[in-house]
């Protein structure tokens, strides 16, 4: 599955004779150049070089690194609340244990189909405006999270010798944890990587 | 329980009239600065800031940076390699299911009693010498626990329809990503916090 979106059909072709970007390529870039040497160690001169382009012309692509910091914790979140949303809310008569196991699944595979850009939001501290504003959405999905946890605790379906709050951790921990390790062109399928985790979420390992 | 060392006894009182720390001190200091604004983003003239010395003092401290990231990460490694040896040999006649439940069990006490040199390690992306011999420390590790998930699968007492190399990835996802919300002096004990994961590992969340 492709981690970025595919470019708009109505942007402008790239200029001949100088290497000419649109906006999802030149965020994708900037996204893996973050996530390989992080973002705060990260200038706009390492972008320019990434992408080819001289110091001054960068900004002609670029408006600055904060503002594709923000599209690219945008995406991520973007994606995980609609996931999260979908699943929490659910057709009426679905239980809250069908809905959770839905939000496990849909969250694993937003995390694949926008793995970089779910990458850089985990790795965010909280050290500006911006990254202060994706942690608060953030909290916000992690109470969805939590609350769908104590819903199923609640009628009956889940163990109720772990706190909710605590389970909620542990099983969107083991999920988040995809991002070091899952590689897209690798030997596990998203539907096979999905359906490992409900299963061992729900069922545990034991044989 | 204390995330560092106490200062060695025998080590030199800090002089009178200007700061002085010992070598705990500095590396306990230093990997925070580490974990707040990452590793590469911090010069030496943050970690004099940190420790309140002059950019020339520092180095009375601190031989340098990498030195201290190596430090850093052997005691992450070291209290790792003990805990899962300690774990993955066992005495004779118990079973491999029982050994992994100690190794999940002492590989979640060493990331809560080292929090902030585990947190550091758990970014390390390569970047130098001293990053790839921690990345190559980490997958012998990795390598033992998932010998040891084959071994509990060749008993008969695990789950055989998720590839082995699949549930040690999970399950130390799920351990590793400790290290983004536990606070060892927050509402969960250690105990409590072991004995959640080893439960919802083994049987899962299901009532």
């Amino acid at each position: 599955m492709s981690p970025m979106p595919e470019p708009r059909l109505d942007e402008p072709s790239p200029r001949r004779g100088r290497p000419g970007y649109d906006a999802p390529t030149v965020l994708r870039r900037a996204i893996e150049v973050f996530n390989r040497q992080g973002y705060e160690a990260t200038s706009i001169g390492d972008l320019a070089r990434e992408l080819g382009l001289s110091k001054s012309a960068i900004y002609h692509h670029v408006p600055s690194k904060e503002a594709l910091l923000s599209a690219a914790l945008d995406e991520a979140l973007d994606g995980l609340s609609v996931a999260i949303d979908q699943a929490t809310n659910g057709a009426p008569g679905i239980s809250a244990n069908e809905r959770l196991r839905t939000a496990v699944r849909q969250s694993v595979e937003i995390l694949v189909a926008h793995l970089p850009a779910v990458t850089l939001l985990l790795r965010v501290r909280g050290n500006s405006e911006v990254e202060l504003a994706a942690l608060e959405r953030r909290r916000v999905i992690d109470d969805k999270l939590a609350s769908l946890v104590r819903a199923a605790a609640d009628e009956g379906s889940l163990r109720v010798d772990i706190p909710p709050e605590l389970i909620t951790r542990l099983v969107f921990g083991m999920v988040n944890s995809l991002v070091e390790w899952y590689r897209p062109d690798g030997p596990v399928s998203v539907a096979e990587l999905s359906g490992a985790i409900v299963d061992l979420a729900f069922d545990g390992l034991t044989a």
